[in-house]
């Protein structure tokens, strides 16, 4: 199929969505010409078996151009598992929980108070450092964490979608670290080895929905009691490289087409050049408006992934004319998450250069007709 | 781009997998039409957002097409999660176990085996019936049934896949049938309000992997605890209809592309008769063979989709070069379960007629030549 030429769409959209999110245009493209005959099976990768040569080599591909590109060590397993971090926020206390030793959690917004929603139904846990009074518009700071000592394992989420927040340090833990790193995996090199467990939805940065990555070092998948449902222990899935059951085969294919992709752009730092160009253009713009546009989160805490900010003092009709006039200009995924409001434009890998600048230039011509 | 004329594939596989499996052409080229701009928005349906209107309707049109396929009452909910039938082994007794009522569990082969092996861990239950004995060729006959009486539900698998059997009559139950209909959902038309649940892996009838099919009696769904995982517990996508967190809304587009495929083939109605003539005509080629083939199936219990045999009185080697020459002339997925061994040929729904009469064209001149 990929010697047909395909006529390119009428238009792409500049997709600044949350997640699911966009994904680089290569992909997509190879995904198309190979959907009704993959390399000459006379099948759709979404028609092959599970257990067939041809799966086993795009499983365990994806597996290893994840463990290059992350740099993971060998004492870690990777695995792909359903159900999303929405799964995990049940899956990591079920599995690594030791019994009489807390939780340490640093509560930095929504999807945090998700996770400790889930510890409250039994889990001994510690709110280590909260930033609720800020209204989670920074993360903790190293003195602010009252870590137990004896935890279990400290928790956190590297990047918090909603409120625009993101660790630049690592906090300091005797304990294993665990991140919830869905929205800002593989979207900068990370030390491996200074977390016990990292999990993340693919929705962001890494394909579709419906794959979850799962970085755990492999002794602390050994703590988890045997009684657990066998699918949701972590050794289950170490042990069987991801194929228990029946895995979303077309979801881990794309995941793999999209690490192929990300090799091709220099990688991580690559990857982290781009993401930083394209986060300093926007923040610029919105610091050069005069305050006509105003990001409420401190400096030190802004994410690279998910940039959030106000138009015209939190005018909300304002907003709504601002996400309608983006969309007219092919701008898609403006506003904000529904719980907080304003706008929010994420800036995952696969957002282009190209998409940000168009983003600012109708900025500019809002506030300037607007303003 | 529906408009854009495609080469068709140089050739497409006649496919026979277990699960996944093949999809209709039809459905795979409008996939591929549309994969980088769904409907002019100038995304691929895996770039929107879940809470977006176009995906908000994807979403609702599978429920409704299968409601309106299977005649899903009203009080019965239809919801999309992910885990497969892996899963629903351990959430469907943690949401509908009773305290002090067993489950009453009819044993029929390798998946009855592991919602047991699940079960064996704390939830009271009986094997109400086990053809073990009869090594799993045929599913258990009304008298030899021993019912609790006051069981939670009773469990039943209709299909068995690795063993070739299918139930073609429900047996009678006080208590809730709950029914692990992975392989013959949709194949054919059933009464649901006969049953208090049934889930279903897509990936054989309805889809790729990586979504599940749960129908629920809404009533049932509210015996869970509150204190189980948010995301285990039915009752939870029943309040969200299927988006309390990201769905993987391209497996669930998928499926909806498939249902609107099975209402143009004529609804189940339709779809049964093809399948009835499918294995009309493979199991007439075994029976027909002068014991060359042989199906060790009791003929009540054959399975209309999954149609196990033997070759040569079970001559590994033979069976190997069936499977072999079959793969060189494009018959894919011939090879029995691993666990079983023998051959294995898979009729879901996307299966066409067409590559059924190859198979026996196939069958006959091995059985010529070799026989």
């Amino acid at each position: 199929m990929s010697s047909i030429a395909h006529a390119r769409p009428a238009k792409r959209a500049f997709n600044f969505n949350a997640g699911p999110a966009a994904l680089p245009l290569s992909v997509l493209e190879r995904m198309r010409d190979e959907l009704l005959d993959y390399r000459g099976t006379g099948m759709s990768v979404m028609e092959l078996s599970h257990r067939s040569p041809e799966y086993e080599t795009i499983n365990s591909a994806a597996e290893q151009n994840l463990r290059k590109l992350l740099a993971i060590p060998d004492d870690y397993a990777v695995i792909f598992v359903q159900g999303g971090g929405s799964l995990q926020f049940s899956s990591v206390p079920q599995n690594l929980a030791l019994p009489g030793k807390p939780i340490d959690v640093l509560h930095t917004g929504a999807w945090t108070a998700k996770a400790i929603g889930e510890l409250k139904k039994g889990f001994l846990h510690n709110i280590a450092a909260s930033t609720e009074p800020e209204k989670f518009t920074r993360v903790p700071r190293t003195e602010e964490i009252k870590l137990s000592g004896d935890a279990s394992y400290t928790y956190l989420c590297t990047n918090n979608t909603i409120e625009g927040t993101q660790y630049h340090a690592l906090p300091a833990s005797a304990a294993p670290l665990v991140a919830d790193m869905s929205s800002d995996i593989a979207s900068r090199p990370i030390e491996v080895s200074k977390f016990g467990l990292i999990f993340a939805g693919a929705q962001k940065n890494l394909g579709p929905s419906g794959v979850t990555l799962v970085i755990v070092r492999k002794d602390l998948a050994e703590r988890a009691d045997k009684n657990l449902p066998t699918i949701l222990q972590y050794r289950t899935h170490i042990k069987e490289k991801s194929l228990y059951h029946t895995p979303p085969t077309f979801a881990v294919y794309t995941l793999g087409l999209v690490t192929e992709w990300m090799a091709a752009e220099g990688g991580l730092p690559g990857i982290q050049k781009r993401n930083e160009a394209k986060a300093k253009l926007l923040y610029g713009t919105i610091d050069n408006s005069n305050g006509y546009y105003r990001c409420p989160v401190e400096k030190s805490s802004r994410s690279l992934m998910n940039v959030v900010f106000r138009v015209a003092n939190g005018d909300e009709a304002v907003e709504k004319e601002f996400a309608k006039g983006a969309a007219a200009a092919n701008l898609v995924g403006t506003p904000g998450h529904r719980s907080v409001g304003g706008m929010r434009i994420s800036l995952y890998n696969a957002v282009g250069q190209d998409a940000v600048e168009a983003l600012v230039a109708y900025m500019r011509e809002f506030q300037r007709t607007r303003g």
